[in-house]
């Protein structure tokens, strides 16, 4: 299969600026990138980019997709009372079927804002994994270990190993598995220990919560008599490659640590203001040298899985933070929207950018709406202008899942229709 | 005329939640609010609400409207380069015909995301208000008067007085003026003094921008030995209605003058973080009775127009800037986004509800999209996950500006194409 993306306004990496180009896919890879008019050759398929914009596609780096389910049910809370009282009761009623619905809704968002991989960390995750499979996008998946007794050590480490052992490398390479002790406040030393182990033998990342909440972190430095990041770079944690979400409440030196390992941060801003977190010293770790990604979380705490909003908010609290108008500058925001992400999901070398040899997973973005004028600078409306419902066309490894805002892969209104109904027993 | 908008998911007002509702809509107003299916009698037109949310029209408490031009000019900048280097110098070399355009590019995008009434101020403002009249929004305009030095004093306030003079009450009164010194820090007592004058005498509003930097606010009580507010309180600027833009850098006591004097405040989140500003303590504000509605700012610091966007942010920020994830919940948001905005406005009593008597202005959302599913809070769905491009339908004052998404008063390609043509000279 060759296909032809003809003319359209091309970022092949943000540093790059935006050139006008014919962009060629063969197979699950890109071809080349030549200027407009002067890719040769038949094609099977010609995609017409004149008026819209190519990206790579978004990287979600931290969510729980079936948490879609949660979206709307309780708003407005207390952290305690909202994971407590109503998120971890509701999770407990979940079924195998609750959550591949969920995880399937969840796709369908993802797909129409332009996200082509994401990190996922949940329960049931074989259901994730068919959701995964069935929709075509690429995704690193972990089941989510929590161990707060010695008893649940053992079989939560099970779980999470037999799900990595089955489901790492399918759905042709498009789904791999990382392994999660879900944060060093729910799981102990032995727990990391052990996922530690694991992740070197099979040879997989980590993808855990950190420094999420100033509590959290006081209350680690009060039984430790240490801060999370160097607790568990002395555990060897940070010996794998890691996925860290949040990162809210880090030190200098704990941005040094992060920077040393290569430890990928995904930061989740939405997440963050919702549940009044704080918010993530961003620019800090961009110029400290760390990977920072960027997750939306949950759709329980944001309440969507929608990327460009999301860079649009990375890039907008950075600069408040940095207090400084020039932080996290446009370019800088979309490359941790998507060639950063795919960094932290372990496709450095294959994703991220629109060159000759890299997986063609890509977005084309309509700009032809009223506030793409009068377009001085794409790429800035890209991150501040734009809006997930401006993506018409979404591409994972040369398959096509959404054209002209058609999905391709998923029965949308059947997986909406399905998730209401399957909702009203949680309310 | 006689309109009905059939079974929709109705928010007559935030504080009252969600309910099934026919509407109906008589000339420029509301006639009533009725159970599905016993709105009685003939109608002219029907407009089909199942499985769509109908909400009292957004109102964008502060913006430059003719500022599209200026979107992705300068980017990522420091806010005294942006400004003196950038913005400025672009300014100058405005004409009415360039103004009149963005104005138009602006109403375009207001009106795609449910936008039905806001504020502006800015320059060559009979082209704003000819815009205005063809776009068919309401709004409150006024010429921002910038007197740095005193010959600039009778000159400034000569054109806003005979702006305000002409265009008030215009478009059949969908048109007000206000009188606007742009700031403290670009407007001495003398400005401020006579502005108050005349407003009194022509019953006007005043719009200004108040306490946006922290610098801004240190110098002024290096050069005053007072702050902003305080310094206004004592000239008498709030014997009128005023809209007080920004508001970042307020102390308590100045949440109590302003709560005192019923002083609307214009929050603007995207445009704070953008700059940089800071994070207005708007919870506090609210909590303390003062009356926080939202604005966009203009487009040159945001990038967009979007309201829906503006209201998710302000829900966010007030969160982490109170440390509480109650703060600022869904209705609170929605409350400022429309009847809040509608007081700072000087239409309290006949906007920012649906109810039998108020002008007919409203939006109607599809609520079909997989964002919004599985839908256990339309109104939480609406603050933290709508995004503009779900806005289907907007009525101002019973006209109807845009139906299944097509504009109905505006050519949108039109106003694209001159835009973009117009802008060249600009870079």
């Amino acid at each position: 299969m060759r296909i032809l993306i003809r003319g359209a306004a091309v970022v092949p990496k943000p540093e790059e600026g935006v050139l006008s180009a014919d962009v060629v896919v063969e197979g699950k890879r890109f071809a080349g990138v030549f200027p407009t008019g002067e890719a040769g050759g038949e094609f099977d398929r010609v995609i017409e980019g004149e008026g819209k914009l190519l990206v790579p596609g978004f990287v979600n780096a931290h969510t729980h997709l079936p948490m879609t389910l949660f979206r709307g049910l309780a708003e407005d809370l207390a952290l305690r009372e909202w994971l407590e009282e109503r998120i971890w009761p509701a999770e407990r009623k979940l079924t195998p079927e609750v959550v591949y619905w969920f995880a399937l809704l969840g796709l369908v968002e993802m797909i129409r804002t332009g996200t082509t991989a994401f990190a996922d960390m949940y329960f049931f995750m074989e259901e994730v994994g068919k959701a995964v499979e069935e929709a075509g996008l690429r995704a690193l998946l972990s089941y989510g270990i929590i161990a707060p007794t010695p008893d649940r050590i053992e079989p939560e480490l099970k779980k999470a190993e037999a799900f990595a052992r089955e489901w790492n490398g399918a759905a042709e390479g498009r789904i791999r598995c990382a392994l999660s002790p879900h944060a060093p406040y729910t799981c102990g030393p032995e727990v990391w220990k052990e996922a530690v182990r694991l992740a070197k033998e099979l040879k997989l990342p980590l993808h855990t919560h950190l420094c999420e909440t100033r509590h959290e972190v006081e209350a680690h430095r009060e039984a430790y008599g240490k801060g999370p990041v160097q607790w568990l770079e002395e555990l060897g944690a940070f010996a794998v490659p890691v996925i860290a979400a949040h990162c809210v409440w880090v030190t200098e030196k704990d941005i040094d640590i992060l920077a040393a390992h290569n430890v990928s941060v995904a930061h989740c801003p939405s997440s963050n203001l919702k549940l009044a977190s704080g918010i993530a010293p961003v620019w800090a770790m961009v110029k400290g040298g760390v990977n920072v990604a960027i997750g939306t979380d949950g759709a329980a705490s944001n309440n969507t899985l929608d990327m460009v909003r999301e860079m649009r908010l990375a890039a907008l609290l950075a600069k408040v933070r940095a207090e400084d108008p020039r932080a996290m500058p446009a370019p800088e925001a979309l490359k941790s929207a998507t060639q950063r992400g795919a960094a932290a999901l372990g496709w450095a070398k294959d994703l991220g950018a629109i060159e000759e040899g890299h997986l063609a997973d890509c977005v084309l973005l309509d700009l032809g709406a009223a506030h793409f004028a009068p377009g001085h600078d794409p790429l800035a409306d890209l991150v501040y202008t734009a809006c997930g419902a401006d993506v018409e066309m979404v591409m994972v490894g040369g398959e096509i899942l959404m054209e002209g805002r058609e999905l391709q892969t998923l029965d949308e209104e059947k997986i909406v229709a399905r998730c209401r109904e399957l909702a009203r027993k949680f309310r």
